[in-house]
């Protein structure tokens, strides 16, 4: 069979200007290459009604994926097999992962983005000129102590960190500043991965320019002697930081193997950050598209919960429907079957993995959402397997469709698409949140934890409750919460699988980020700088004399 | 007066891809945007006479600099004006001293290349893709060790620095893998800027996508605990490197104020690296122009010595005339005259600093290479001054122009253009580099410091000695140098201007760049990561909600 860079090359690609034309925007893009082009801000403004707006999540994950992105684009190409316009709106793959783990994330098959080598590597520069943007914060930051101090920063009270879009563990703690009086001050410092930045978030959730800038000068970078906070703006710099992001806020227009328009932006992950692409996006996408299908990373207990609990609420948006991706594979592994053995045939570990896809359901019905379940089908996967999990969803009443989207790119998701537009012209509920603004910052974390996670309750560690403290006297208890937990568990211990009852759930550290607007809440060991494995997927990389990539897959 | 983001708005660009078509590589160029496109490799394989080549460098400058980029592009354009058909090739400018001392670096005036505001921020994406690449063999080497370290590295003979491309002082002596097991293998470490990188280097010294990757495979990462190298092909990384550097590699198309086509492309500085653009840049105008004028960092004694003795060996150049930039401003520091004083008339002075300028013509004509001195006139030189530096150019016999360039654009140096065309066609003498390659290490480190700096001697630390031994072991004798010194004076001592004599040079650290094919000199107290200044450039940074850049300049 051939692997996705093979297919992917032997796709023709349109020229991006005619992807352009027919959404009617050509003297609104800029092209990059032939295949890329940024999308002036103009056009998410333009008064004209928005389209649906579908969201893609899924089951908690194996760590291969669960197909979402594929998923995703194949859906979107889906609705052109219907005769529906639609655009499909993704998050921006991160160069960690890609070197790392999983050697690309631009959906598989049939269904992807193109082109995947540029997508994959460095795209339009959006994720380096955040990397840029932070770093220079930070540069001018140690700079301000390091030239007298002004604003009296306590160099052991700094909690901005460095970041790089790399899997690097080596740099999650380290010490700056030594050797000679000339190397600036010396205090501990760490870097993150780009994509879990609070300039990653901010990029994400920005309206404008101007409110770019304006949550960049909120940022709290540091706190003086008697903790008072000292934000980008007091250091005179959020002018410059949000001109380093000027064409980074642009988004980006690409096209999928069947030459869909895919607006690609954005790509904070959905463990450790809020992992959504960006509202711009998605705002430019609705005025271009009758329907737009976007995706939250990982399961439903993270990306979709942050989806509609956060972003929706920044971007005043109102999904319309959500598709829950499953596969037998994981399925059976929430069953307790070994990552070795997904392969064979199971049904009894299936139906009791089961139960891991009943709760993302019921998650998803709190928020008073039609859904229906999207069945990613592998080759692996039986009659028998199959046959059960419909049978499941039937007499349970989950709408469900199989889709092989890989294979078949959009006609494998002609049903899912008819049954999607069914759902949404049938709906007569009012979407709502799971919490609200004005509860305290602890009934939202319970009631994310509860309601999502299905815990018992959450505990706190000593520190935690002291840096919710701090948050409260600030005057950020109206914040979203954002968590950072496990994709693999609905718990905070990546060991529990299917669907875990009687826990609490844990928060070990409570940080702020002022310029995106929500609280970042870290539960278990989760951190927010990955490593890489043993045998990196940079090992199998190349290029030819000719520029041709090999080993992104 | 207009500054010079001020001018550059007000010139319309024509579309870049018109620019190329002007060129007759239309079908051979990719555009970023309106008004940048990426070249293809095919352009500088083309089977097509190669056009002359003029170097243009400087006299040693002020900390504002001499104008040499502001130079070369009026030069540029010059020849526009004789109806002469030429290629301007620069370096990108480094958002380090962009956002820290001096805002921009696209020349001024009338003789800019644009956009400057692209140019001077991420451009199209090329010092990122370096970064890049430069820290994932970073990361991969350090996961490499924490995986069980199959190539046996001594952490604590890493040599393979990580970087950013930012002037960040905290970052030169750190500690990284701090904290619990997880975080890596704790050792010492430490950030270059970018532009002072092995990889930017190899980027700018290579010819094809192929020998890029065979030279980024030969770089030495760490030695073994008995001494033995270890490459990045040890670690089998080097095809994942050269892919993250596959556009990167092709050359960028911009154009001036008078739409003149500028290659920009590569950006090392030169004083702790080897100050040219790339020879892929400088080929790819040969191929295009009937004169190449192209430019090396700072004065003589640092870029043009590195251009003519490293980039023009390696790229199997040949310059045809070199342009020496000197301003009365700069002269007369070098007479003694404070930087404050520097407006006010001061012809005793001038005819002391003047000896500067000869040491710099003495260089050049090591080369055996016909040269000119232009002078690059502000509002301040007063006619005595002018009068005076002239009239010892033609008691002297050197060829001299007064071009007012940043002012009148192309046509401030229409005559600087025919004189050079005329020393061009009377040009009899034979290009030499000033050492051989099969000289010792030694030899050549003394033929630069004796003929180009005037020195009379060189010293090594311990260290040093210990450091050429160890690459004379390693069977690197042949290799070129690459000096880091002080731009501001022609010793090592930044604080002795004009023509020193009696001084002897001292070379503190060796290191090898096996990949770019040279040895590292650092001299006197030459840092490979700048600091801010007290008030940084970004400060006055802003952008408005319509994304106009202010505050670069």
């Amino acid at each position: 069979m051939k692997n996705d860079l093979q297919i992917a090359k032997e796709i023709e690609l349109k020229p991006i200007i005619e992807i352009a034309k027919q959404l009617g925007i050509e003297d609104e893009v800029e092209c990059y290459g032939k295949y890329k082009a940024k999308i002036d801000l103009s056009v998410m403004n333009q008064n004209k009604k928005d389209g649906k707006l579908v969201l893609v999540t899924a089951i908690s994950p194996t760590k291969a994926g669960e197909g979402k992105t594929t998923m995703t684009v194949g859906l979107g190409q889906g609705f052109y097999h219907i005769d529906k316009k639609s655009v499909i709106a993704l998050r921006e793959p991160s160069l960690g992962p890609v070197m790392g783990l999983k050697g690309g994330a631009t959906g598989g098959g049939y269904s992807q983005v193109l082109p995947m080598e540029d997508l994959n590597l460095h795209f339009t520069g959006d994720i380096h000129a955040i990397t840029t943007a932070n770093n220079a914060i930070c540069a001018l930051l140690d700079n301000h102590m390091y030239q007298g101090n002004e604003c009296n920063i306590d160099p052991t009270k700094i909690v901005f960190k460095r970041c790089l879009d790399l899997n690097d563990r080596t740099l999650r703690d380290i010490t700056i500043g030594q050797g000679s009086k000339v190397n600036g001050i010396e205090r501990k410092d760490g870097f993150n991965i780009t994509v879990a930045s609070e300039i990653m978030a901010i990029l994400c959730l920005a309206t404008s320019l101007e409110d770019l800038k304006a949550r960049i000068g909120n940022i709290i970078v540091a706190y003086t002697p008697d903790d008072h906070p000292v934000h980008v703006k007091d250091l005179k710099i959020e002018g410059a930081i949000a001109m380093l992001l000027k064409d980074a806020i642009k988004p980006n227009l690409v096209q999928t193997c069947e030459h869909t328009p895919a607006i690609v932006h954005g790509g904070p992950f959905a463990n450790i950050a809020h992992g959504c692409n960006s509202i711009i996006a998605t705002k430019t996408a609705l005025k271009l598209g009758d329907y737009v299908i976007t995706e939250a990373g990982f399961g439903a207990d993270l990306g979709a919960e942050k989806f509609l609990d956060i972003k929706c609420r920044e971007g005043k948006l109102t999904p319309d429907c959500v598709v829950i991706v499953a596969t037998i594979r994981a399925l059976k592994m929430h069953g307790g079957v070994e990552y070795e053995d997904l392969k064979e045939e199971n049904v009894e570990a299936l139906s009791k993995g089961i139960e891991n896809l009943a709760k993302h359901i019921d998650s998803i019905t709190q928020f008073n959402l039609p859904y229906i379940v999207a069945v990613n089908q592998f080759t692996h996967d039986t009659e028998a397997e199959l046959e059960f999990l419909t049978s499941w969803c039937e007499q349970n009443n989950h709408p469900c469709e199989i889709a092989n989207v890989w294979l078949n790119g959009g006609a494998g998701a002609k049903q899912l698409a008819t049954r999607v537009v069914s759902l949404i012209e049938e709906n007569n509920q009012t979407f709502n949140q799971i919490y609200e603004r004005n509860q305290t910052l602890e009934e939202k974390i319970l009631t994310i934890a509860q309601k999502i996670y299905g815990a018992r309750g959450v505990n706190y560690t000593d520190e935690a409750k002291a840096q919710l403290e701090t948050i409260k006297k600030l005057g950020y208890e109206d914040y979203l919460v954002c968590m950072a937990k496990t994709p693999v568990s609905l718990s905070d211990d990546p060991k529990v699988l299917g669907r875990p009852t009687d826990f609490d759930i844990t928060i070990r550290e409570v940080r702020i980020s002022a310029g995106a607007g929500f609280i970042v809440c870290l539960t278990g060991n989760v951190l927010t700088m990955p490593g890489l494995p043993k045998e990196p997927a940079a090992l199998k990389m190349d290029v030819t004399p000719e520029g041709e990539c090999i080993g992104l897959f």
